[in-house]
């Protein structure tokens, strides 16, 4: 349990079963990511789930820290960081992820899911949460939502021509390094996740005061360095930083940080 | 139960309770709109559920025909005719509409529910399917569909510039008109509705023979006259004309079909 992601994903689990929580950052606001143990797991659980990145939290669990669950099916929402560095597909049973941080608009979901556990929904499932519906019928059990789907494949073209997935991530850990080592080396500005657990796609950071943090938001506008807002549960600043911003648009923030500090520290 | 959209309205409900079917048209592949009697009502009834156009059948069930359900809310999937007519919102309990017909791009639904109604989910419902989760939050629990809705928005302002639902009705008839008048008119093709039940938005019509059927959508096809197959349970021709078809489509299509019939009665 991870943030707001697993927390939704465990309040719906709990309508149809008995979901286990086996590990969580909570005490600490989702700052870090739990040791998650093998041992731990229920060998007989229908699914193990995690949140592969936490957008509020500014957490990951990345491609070579992913639990073994045994022969219990891994289960990721993948909603905002997919994409956005290589995973092994085969490690997981199911990866689903709303298309609109890293594929396209809002409105079309991407899901994986391995083909045996495809039709093991009991009949209570509604006919649209039924992913054999989908699979059955090529995602075209009803009319698809095209212009998105659309907007998702031109998106992946723009992946392919960067040079795939293993490409573009080399851009995200240039692009989050930008601003987790200036951060790390500010004397004002704060980085709140722990290194190992950082993600490449969102970076909550904080200055010392509320005070120091709304001016900061406020100059930051001027610029045109917008959105920088940390989510209402956290406050502070969070830099979404996903596969469509440029490292020129780390750069400026990076530099506009830098004078606020000088002015500010 | 009048078609397609009805048949899954009755599966789906099946998984939640037991529907009980009042009236239906089956008998003659949906080409008519079954009487419906108050008193087949089931007074204790959750709802009674109607579907006011049928897709692929052309028929319709207009504002003035609505069947009186008492103190049973009536149930409305409006998905291929909502916006084509006015109809009286305050004899609905619900009325449910995906976008794709007359207000937008796929992959977002317009749903009106009776206040008293908004919250009688069983918890089993899960939560992206319950109308409450919606209600609550504006409709924005989760990111929304930014650019369909978008889209329904300039939809809804082309309507309201042409005089609004009242106007585009007088349109729907005018259009509809055109084309059911040369199909009652007409030796050689023939409408499959009866004049009561007709649809403004899709009209089905058949040739005498499946060779006629054929070589008339391959000549229309020439024309630029397209998507005019009928749908594959019912087979013949269908021209849908959605609030967004013009006049001249239909006057186009009459004057091809008229040449047709000439070169083939």
């Amino acid at each position: 349990h991870t943030g707001q992601w697993s927390k939704k994903a465990i309040a719906e689990a709990r309508k149809y079963g008995t979901p286990q929580v086996v590990a969580t950052s909570e005490d600490k606001t989702f700052s870090y990511i739990p040791e998650i143990k093998t041992e731990s797991f229920d060998p007989q659980a229908d699914y193990v789930h995690i949140t592969t990145n936490n957008t509020i939290y500014g957490t990951r669990i990345g491609p070579d820290r992913l639990p073994d669950t045994g022969n219990v099916p891994l289960v990721a929402d993948m909603s905002s960081n997919i994409l956005s560095e290589p995973y092994d597909v085969g490690k997981f049973g199911i990866i689903y992820a709303g298309a609109q941080k890293n594929i396209g608009p809002a409105g079309v979901t991407v899901v994986i899911v391995r083909k045996d556990l495809v039709g093991k929904t009991p009949d209570s499932v509604p006919t649209m949460l039924n992913y054999k519906t989908f699979a059955d019928a090529g995602s075209m059990y009803n009319t698809p939502p095209c212009f998105a789907i659309y907007m998702a494949k031109l998106v992946f073209e723009w992946i392919k021509e960067q040079g795939g997935v293993a490409a573009v991530a080399e851009k995200n850990r240039r692009k989050s390094a930008i601003l987790y080592n200036y951060l790390d080396d500010s004397k004002l500005f704060k980085a709140t996740v722990a290194p190992e657990d950082r993600s490449l796609m969102n970076v909550p950071f904080v200055l010392p005061t509320d005070d120091l943090n709304a001016s900061f938001i406020a100059e930051a506008k001027k610029e045109g360095l917008v959105t920088l807002k940390g989510h209402r549960t956290v406050g502070g600043m969070r830099a979404s930083i996903y596969n469509a911003m440029p490292e020129e648009g780390v750069t400026k923030l990076v530099d506009f940080m830098a004078r606020f500090e000088k002015d500010n520290g």
